[in-house]
């Protein structure tokens, strides 16, 4: 299933490094691309960038300037994960077997309140607080059914070789 | 299965909000509890036990001064969690038939070269770079076998009502 991410309300100062986690997250757990919106920020573009250059894959980040409109012409699927959502558990297959790319939304602390709406499926993992980047990565875990554990990135530069004891890492030559 | 997790290189000032997120993933995931090693910091434990006060449960912080006596003293196995390690998918049946709690290690950038020999067991989650906040939350669900996305957590002042449109929140009285 083709996943996009769309994370709102990015503050660069504050958030710039919990930013950089979710959208690498993202693109690890196997979604193609993210948006972002808030304040535009060229250091959060450019760190995913150089991570896609020497990693792998086609993963792209792009700024919203005008999410909602990302939101409305969507054609799929829009979850938001908030935590006061529906269970994750018993959400996902029904999320899983819908038609089209699917649009995930991800908030900072404060998302506005017409986003529940804008929603196809509000959906929580855990009803507790903890972070955007850990429920982003347990929800791509569990639509991609774990198959996004051994996913391919083609064209890296840079690959690990598994390692019971230390750090093996190949580099490949431009 | 008990177990409890080990933050490695906290620094307060750049990590604050990453390592706030880390245990607060670790409490929801359903670790026991934490410790985290660098810097001490007052506030992380401060904003930690405001969570656990508001919502339940006894999920506790510690600072560990020597990281690598907690490490070595452990009585049980001690899984390392690394982008350079063995792949999550092929160890989580093995870890999780281990004897004893279980201590799961996780970095910030520079983890000391000998944490690799101290593990029992160096797991990487994607061998991709993405955050210790995804990689310790789909490490916890994958050893949870996902029964953490419905554990209850005692006492809990506020609790969720899972809702497919709006925010609900149900507050005790204490």
């Amino acid at each position: 299933m083709k996943t996009t991410v769309l994370r709102l309300g990015h503050r660069p100062q504050r958030d710039k490094r919990l930013s950089s986690h979710l959208l690498l997250a993202a693109r690890a757990f196997g979604a193609s691309g993210a948006f972002y919106a808030g304040t535009r920020d060229p250091g959060l573009d450019e760190s995913v960038r150089k991570i896609v250059r020497d990693w792998g894959g086609d993963f792209s980040v792009e700024y919203a300037a005008n999410w909602r409109r990302v939101v409305r012409d969507w054609e799929g699927g829009v979850v938001h994960l908030t935590m006061y959502g529906l269970p994750v558990q018993d959400m996902v297959q029904e999320i899983g077997a819908s038609e089209g790319p699917l649009l995930v939304v991800v908030g900072g602390p404060k998302v506005p309140g017409d986003m529940w709406g804008l929603a196809d499926w509000n959906v929580s993992v855990t009803l507790q607080p903890h972070s955007e980047v850990s429920a982003l990565a347990v929800f791509l875990h569990m639509l991609h059914g774990g198959s996004e554990l051994s996913l391919e990135h083609p064209g890296a530069r840079l690959r690990i070789v598994p390692s019971a004891r230390g750090k093996e890492l190949t580099v490949s030559k431009d």
